[in-house]
């Protein structure tokens, strides 16, 4: 498609999409819940062309030859179209945030100003594979009255289109727009770069997916961007720790599911307790099927106890570095709570991090000076999340300072207007 | 300058401010408070040095023809210096909102969450002539833990430099580090170009000025930007409206301070009203010197009664989009509050937009469908502000939805994080 054509396209959905959520602005929370459980009621309904649009993607995905990860992220089954269904439901009992008055006061000339949450408008959304996060992420930005226009990964795009298809049509069936709910209806990759220039329509931008793909949008936007989900994440083991606790923690952290940006990827432990930490650690999560990338101290511990019945592998610099979401994780022997606190703020990702200690003063330290979105004393990173913090849903984990940090549920998803009620005041 | 050398020259100064600003974060109240007394009492003590360097600015900002009313903002007086020292006193006043319990909550499983105000890190701010700004910048964002990267325009070059200089040297004489506070150490318009994309060490950019540089700096940094305080205000006159509250609002606010954002800049009437209003707005703003710009059917009112002794301008196009900032005034008809919803959907620029009503329904329909910061029912439009909101002092309005909309206070200078206490808990 050339330049001038998708910029055509993609301002009319945009320019559709701003009209419609200005309809939805002033829409009351019943109908709001009402569109959200007649798309749950659709989808179950018209399952078998989610089956079958699905299909295609699965074909083509074999074809290019995607990963079984990949495949598995894919893929849809009636049991996954019950829970995006299901996961509607849910949405739709949340409480509305639109029209909370956050604060309201009177000023001394008797003005009364007061703080409302309203909608932010239209918000983008550029992810990769999950075809589930086409519905969840219109879903939330619906129940928190905005419009929403989708960019999903070109392997998911026959589901993608018939799952949006459904939802549209849902909307219309109860006298709401339909460009409430968009998605852009190509796979070329020039939809992005116009995606990402379109101030105009869009109000926020969220990219959802690997490093690269955040780093290309937050470079190229000219629309407020919120960066989500890219998560070094560390735990720390003090030499206080209660060292049972410490393992569960990490072992949670680490396995409970690795592919996720609120796993741990490194363990920082205090020397003085390594010796005797580190047999422990090892041989609970080699049972777990983790392997661990050693810096010399602690490869030199653990070689000496196993070499060589288990071959212990060093560390590279890059694995300080690296998100492997997947079963490896980086250790390193600190001296003090300095090195540590160095090292996350060295080559963490502002994620989740965590410390495992008994001392009162040692956990202080470490909440004060560690700049992340959660900082954990004695507990699983794994709780970074909307539905663990207790928000219902989550759009994603903001590791960002700006509007937004940590899990973003509804009330991240607005913003607010000032209302003033006078009898004529002037200023003087 | 080359790039290169530029880019060594602001990743030095971002570098140095991100340190500082790790450093101040955990500095208590009491020392940011001192920190800015003793500024406020260095500026009075050095005010000979501030009005001889200002006086190098006055000298080539007439010769290069600059013309009064920026020749006055570019002066600095003994008044204007003590002005900006109360200033100071003032902030070091206010409330810090750094560590600031936003919310507190337990969850099910005992873990406790509570979301923290935090500094957001450096805040580079772009700004044009009024060299008071530099002062007033840097203290706001030292009150909420922030670094501070000031790029002041090339007429208050010499002004500025000494401003800083003198609150550099005052911190370090209380052992704070002197770059929390830098001012970007050339004109050269290449350093803007380069520090809109030091993502890696400025939190948040401030754009202070004009539409063309806002539009600038939203277009070409990576990162996160507030837009201010570009204000193409209304009021509206409903037909229920009190003439005589309309009138005094009116002239409040045009008349108070055309030059400001918060100014306004098109007046709607109701048609059913017209004929009885105008001859009255335009006796009274014509004595406090207004100009009026007048649409077909307000041109034809005005016209019939004062030809010739007065000459009536008709409005053009133009006139809806301009944000005079002079004792100029857009006049329309409007046939009813659709029409007046539409015109400020257009034309506004979300800032402040006002009704004068008496009917409780109106002024319903107003608030809840203008998409702008603040929305007034029968009050001035010159009350956007952070003062005469109460938030003491203000680092500019807000005109997009993320983050902050409306007068930014310190509040809106900080972020949040989350802290978590457990004692081993786990996710199921």
């Amino acid at each position: 498609m050339s330049l001038n054509k998708m910029q055509t396209l993609l301002e009319n959905i945009g320019k559709q999409a701003q009209i419609s959520s200005k309809i939805l602005a002033n829409v009351e929370t019943d109908k709001k819940n009402q569109a959200l459980l007649h798309i749950a009621n659709s989808l179950e309904k018209r399952e078998a062309e989610i089956l079958q649009a699905n299909q295609k993607d699965l074909v083509s995905g074999k074809e290019k030859g995607l990963s079984n990860a990949l495949m598995d992220r894919l893929l849809l089954t009636e049991k996954r179209i019950k829970g995006m269904a299901d996961n509607l439901r849910d949405i739709a009992k949340l409480e509305d945030p639109i029209g909370e008055v956050v604060e309201k006061w009177r000023r001394p000339n008797g003005l009364e100003i007061s703080k409302i949450r309203v909608p932010l408008g239209v918000i983008g959304i550029i992810y990769e594979s999950r075809p589930n996060v086409t519905i969840d992420a219109a879903a939330l930005c619906l129940k928190a009255g905005n419009a929403v226009i989708l960019r999903g990964g070109s392997e998911a795009f026959h589901s993608n289109q018939i799952l949006t298809t459904i939802a549209r049509e849902a909307l219309t069936e109860i006298d709401l727009p339909a460009d409430l709910i968009n998605l852009i209806p190509t796979t070329d990759r020039l939809a992005v770069q116009v995606m990402l220039k379109l101030r105009k329509y869009i109000n926020l931008l969220i990219p959802r997916g690997g490093a690269g793909l955040i780093q290309m949008v937050v470079e190229n936007s000219s629309i407020p961007v919120i960066e989500t989900g890219v998560g070094n994440c560390h735990i720390y083991v003090d030499e206080t720790a209660d060292l049972m606790m410490a393992l569960k923690i990490i072992k949670n952290s680490k396995v409970q599911r690795p592919g996720v940006c609120n796993a741990m990827e490194t363990l920082l432990v205090h020397q003085e307790i390594a010796e005797e930490f580190l047999p422990l650690l090892a041989e609970t999560l080699w049972k777990a099927g983790v392997e661990l990338r050693c810096c010399m101290k602690s490869f030199n511990i653990l070689d000496k106890i196993y070499s060589p019945i288990k071959k212990i592998l060093p560390a590279e610099e890059t694995d300080w570095e690296t998100e492997y979401l997947d079963l490896i994780l980086a250790v390193k022997i600190v001296m003090n709570i300095d090195e540590t606190l160095n090292h996350i703020a060295q080559y963490g990702t502002s994620h989740s991090e965590a410390i495992i200690t008994q001392d009162f003063q040692r956990s202080r330290e470490f909440q004060k000076h560690v700049d992340a979105a959660v900082v954990y004393v004695n507990a699983s990173t794994r709780f970074t999340d909307g539905s663990q913090f207790g928000m219902g849903g989550e759009i994603g984990i903001s590791t960002q300072k700006l509007h937004a940090r940590g899990p973003m549920g509804l009330k991240e998803l607005t913003s607010t207007k000032y209302l003033i009620f006078g009898e004529g005041q002037i200023r003087k």
